[in-house]
């Protein structure tokens, strides 16, 4: 997606060899209209798939999410990342290792939001090493729901997780995949 | 507003004396219409103070921040909770203690994102006692900004944040206020 490109070079910014900072317009700043225009580009790659909600992960998952479920018109969930006394202690959950915050955490959703009936579209900023998307894989298979696929914003296709996610038979569309940074420059695939 | 305090008595539950849960629509799975309808009351209630930016805490108030940065088209910025490698170090940060989850943590926005002119509407789903929004109110302060006030989905009326964020001089703007919970049925003020 040409425009999210032009803003990955012209809003975002890298740091050493594999961090590319986006912060000013994607999760920490949110540019509403360029999330908006996301939204709508993934709702055209998902348009015949029947999706039933988006599942997203807290916390920079959530904006892009809610803006993917107002356009199929759908619920968004985005699945609880820590310990909380107000949580239905009823749920579906996976263990998921963070290589940025360098801890495993559980993923969590409540059974009350994902069922056998449920046609997911799983939506999240980032796809690097995969393993937050594998979690939420988990879980929509731990509920019997279908998995329609994964639609992210910005894979790092230079990390293992688009293949591994792929090698699973799962679909994944990603609005802008970077091949590498050489030189301190962002080269797309 | 009419149609949030029926989606709280026919969505949401009650659990002891001072727990609401509305995970049903709010903050685990989102109803984005109802959430669109929201950020549309929060925009007629400030629509005359020249909002610049929104601002809001990860994980629960994203959605709704998002919503109303929609309406005002201007940015809505959300302070991280966690530590995270990425996060530019040159931050304004609040100490916040949570009740919800018992313990302190630390609530950081970059520099980058809030400065002299702003003029800041902050936004969250809950207001209890209120320390997350006077963490804000010091983040908005730290950065020279005007805070225009607060706009609170779902304020808890018979806990002290309401009056101690209101006794600073700072405008607070509740959708629905619980004013208490009577034999585990929900009583609006």
């Amino acid at each position: 997606m040409e425009r999210l490109k032009e803003a990955i070079l012209q809003r975002g910014s890298v740091r050493g060899q594999d961090i590319v900072k986006v912060d000013s317009f994607l999760n920490h700043q949110l540019d509403i209209e360029l999330m908006d225009a996301m939204a709508q580009e993934f709702a055209v790659r998902f348009a015949k798939d029947g999706v039933t909600k988006i599942l997203t992960c807290e916390a920079s998952g959530i904006a892009i999410a809610a803006a993917v479920a107002r356009i199929f018109q759908v619920p968004a969930v985005f699945a609880k990342k820590t310990p909380s006394r107000n949580l239905d202690p009823d749920c579906y959950s996976a263990d998921v290792y963070s290589y940025t915050r360098q801890q495993i955490y559980q993923i969590r959703v409540s059974r009350s939001y994902l069922g056998p009936d449920d046609r997911i579209l799983v939506v999240d900023d980032f796809l690097a090493n995969g393993l937050a998307l594998l979690g939420m894989k988990s879980l929509v298979n731990q509920a019997g729901a279908y998995l329609v696929g994964c639609g992210i914003v910005i894979e790092k296709g230079f990390q293992p997780g688009g293949e591994k996610v792929r090698s699973t038979g799962t679909r994944v569309e990603s609005l802008a995949v970077i091949a590498g940074i050489e030189n301190g420059q962002i080269v797309f695939a």
